[in-house]
């Protein structure tokens, strides 16, 4: 497991395109090595004192407090700011301003903001790293690392690598920055099959598809899932009913971009791992991915949310230069942990 | 002060109904080991490195803040969330999802919600120890417990013990789930005279008087305050007029349910300690704890709220399993402090 | 840099008006041995374990994070409270009430309230030290202290004092808490010229003209910006349109009193010195301080919130009363840090 090495201290994470393969292999070196204090095996102080400025000006609960949380488990301290009705941004403010004042405040930003481009712009002004944690519609790498990061552990459970990588995507693959940023990433590997299903209204842009062809992988494009897709990873997504032209058309498609134990078992394989971006939809109505499948060992959904804490440890690490020296700054966990997983 | 030892390392804490008298008796054995601390004679590292999600759905400023002060003063950082408008819960997603995602994100969990018995089901998807700060109109245990530890205090420097106890609790006894928890507790005990006063609207529900008379308890109930009653706790809550069938009916009661300097030496002893819940309404026109009672050496509502910091301190030590250790990471505090009180 | 030293622990920090020249001094004696930990090249734990309780009932994004980084550099924790509508304030409770609790939650408190008077109020329950963060149009110390603190170090460097400072003030400086307060400090040093350029409708209320000629000092009046002004600073602070009794009057004085490259030239010397309380409205039709004046090196806008941060730590060690410990607890940085400004 030795990767080339990479210097990315003091640089800004805005979006996957700054990445190339062996970047993204000491990413996930890195994150790798975050796995015992994730788990409470041990603790590091590497990064006691330091400030994570958490700038959640569109709020999302699980992806701020998972950055939080990654800075906490470098021993870091963490001053959020939530919301932006109040913010000076409202009044006016320029994002430049912003960041020049903001980071005065902290070591590294953390932000989401609900404007393409906008996390890009403050960076501009800011005088310390800024990692991306979603603007609007462009955006959201680090939930691409992670996607990513998950597929990876799950083929070396299998077995297997990302290179020969056959990927299922179903749902909304027209709206999903999720979709779009993972298909970039696999793009960088070689030999990916990608089976796109979804209505056509919904259907995967075509820089995305170029992106795809251009890498000289494999790929399939169909409106519903029928037969049997021979598929290492299933990647579901969230279809909105009101994203159709019309009631009769959603009810058309109504079951055929779901998933639920009857339909896994009909078209997958028993080794087709699950993944989803959450949060999804539990109600009765919702048309996304049954809690008939909770139990199931191969639905990785939260061993994603996981893992998305140590491949934001590891980015916190890289950008402030401290991944060669965490292990100097451990400390023993003195409380019982009653984890297993992860 | 040897209390029988109790393992509640890695438990849920949801409900005081969980707890025996012996149990009750170790975690206020612990909870006063906590006193040096929260009184900043010294502090404890114990916790270094752990992390609280301090989750609450439904907004309390003293309750989070107390929960998120006791972890700090163990050692620990505090994770926050507050509200849930803009949170996957308003989007359909399930408390087993929210729970197995949020819980990989922090080693102990404090959580509000605005429904009963949402954290118990929160709890079922949770991988570490879930604390149930208040849900809906069903428990708030941490504030039972502190009520009775409140008491257990205020007895002691009385010279007299909880056993034999004459409580007078009185106001809206139909929907304080204070008060209802509180009697649970106190029937755990010996011998207990329990004076109710509250309008016959308002009287405490029939299963709370049966756990009184089950154990063996003396049961005193009337709808107004008269003559003289010798508790040695007087437990006053607020009455919302608009409780009342009509405005007639709230007017008759006007000011019987009410306590200020005058009624209090009318109808009460000197030794009577006077407790409340908090917040209370300081409003001219509120009906509940006037403020000419600050100054009384026997109103313990703010010795009541110092108290909770102890017991959360201790919830979150037994739960994670370090209560016997947190003196082997004691450390000076090096800052002058001017509280004198607690 | 010997200044006469002064015992502020447990003191609380309400207004300016508490402060004498000698106080002043001493402050900015501590603050500026907050550099080396605000610049990162070291770092202090001597607050390690105390815990701030930053109360913001009116939301200030910057205020309040400048508070809670300043406590962070210092070793502390921050528990936070943002808002006030679903706070028991809402619902009735007293701020003695409330200060009474809370204080028992924190080592020292920031608060900001959108009611005059009402921090003051607050302190009287208050157990531990309180710091004003702004309490409405009353009084907002720290940005005064961070303004006058500003003015010396830009003195400084221009190889001049705050002795003999000339100064322009431009804008609305009626409505401006914070002009009125950095007079009234300004007014404690010798032979100041104060420069005061508003519209009639927004001038400085005669209380401030009153400090300032009682105080020995030179005062000049106009209602527009004309001529050259021979000011070692110049205050610029918004208008907001809507302040003149008609629309014709804010046409009459568009741009009168807003602040570009054409009009700093026109008017200041190449030493003169720009400032603004910020946020500043970078909108096309704002009426303020350009965008084109971004890179001009006498633009202290973004200094200024940067010293603020070194103020607030300086008060919180002098309230606290580690003043004179901070560097027998100094601990190396670990990480890379780009920061080469303040």
């Amino acid at each position: 497991m030795s990767a080339q090495s990479f210097n990315f201290a003091g640089q800004h994470i805005l979006s996957v395109n700054q990445f190339n393969r062996d970047a993204i292999e000491y990413i996930f070196h890195i994150a790798n090595q975050m796995r015992p204090y994730a788990q409470r095996q041990k603790r590091t102080e590497v990064l006691r004192g330091a400030i994570l400025g958490n700038l959640f000006f569109e709020p999302s609960t699980r992806t701020r407090v998972s950055f939080g949380t990654a800075f906490n488990l470098l021993g870091g301290e963490v001053r959020e700011t939530v919301g932006m009705s109040n913010s000076a941004l409202a009044k006016g403010e320029s994002l430049y301003d912003t960041a020049r004042v903001l980071s005065g405040y902290s070591d590294i930003i953390a932000m989401r903001h609900p404007q393409a481009g906008s996390v890009a712009e403050f960076s501009g002004g800011s005088r310390v790293p800024v990692i991306n944690g979603g603007d609007g519609a462009n955006e959201h790498p680090t939930q691409a690392l992670l996607d990513l990061y998950t597929i990876e552990k799950e083929c070396k459970s299998h077995g297997s690598t990302i290179d020969g990588l056959h990927i299922a995507m179903i749902g909304d693959l027209k709206y999903g920055r999720t979709v779009h940023s993972l298909c970039k990433l696999l793009s960088l590997y070689n030999n990916i099959h990608f089976t796109l299903i979804s209505p056509t209204e919904l259907a995967m842009p075509e820089s995305i598809l170029s992106a795809i062809t251009n890498g000289g992988h494999k790929l399939t494009i169909t409106d519903q899932l029928s037969g049997s897709v021979d598929a290492d990873i299933c990647y579901q997504t969230r279809i909105q009913e009101e994203r159709f032209t019309s009631q009769d058309e959603a009810d058309k498609f109504r079951g055929k971009f779901r998933l639920d134990q009857a339909i896994y078992t009909k078209h997958f394989q028993s080794k087709t791992v699950i993944m989803h971006p959450l949060p999804r939809d539990s109600r009765a109505e919702a048309n996304e991915l049954d809690n008939d499948l909770n139990q199931h060992p191969n639905l990785a959904i939260f061993r994603q949310t996981d893992n998305g804490v140590l491949v934001r440890m590891a980015l916190f690490a890289l950008t402030l230069g401290v991944e060669n020296i965490m292990q100097q700054h451990e400390k023993p966990v003195l409380w019982q942990t009653p984890k297993s997983t992860l």
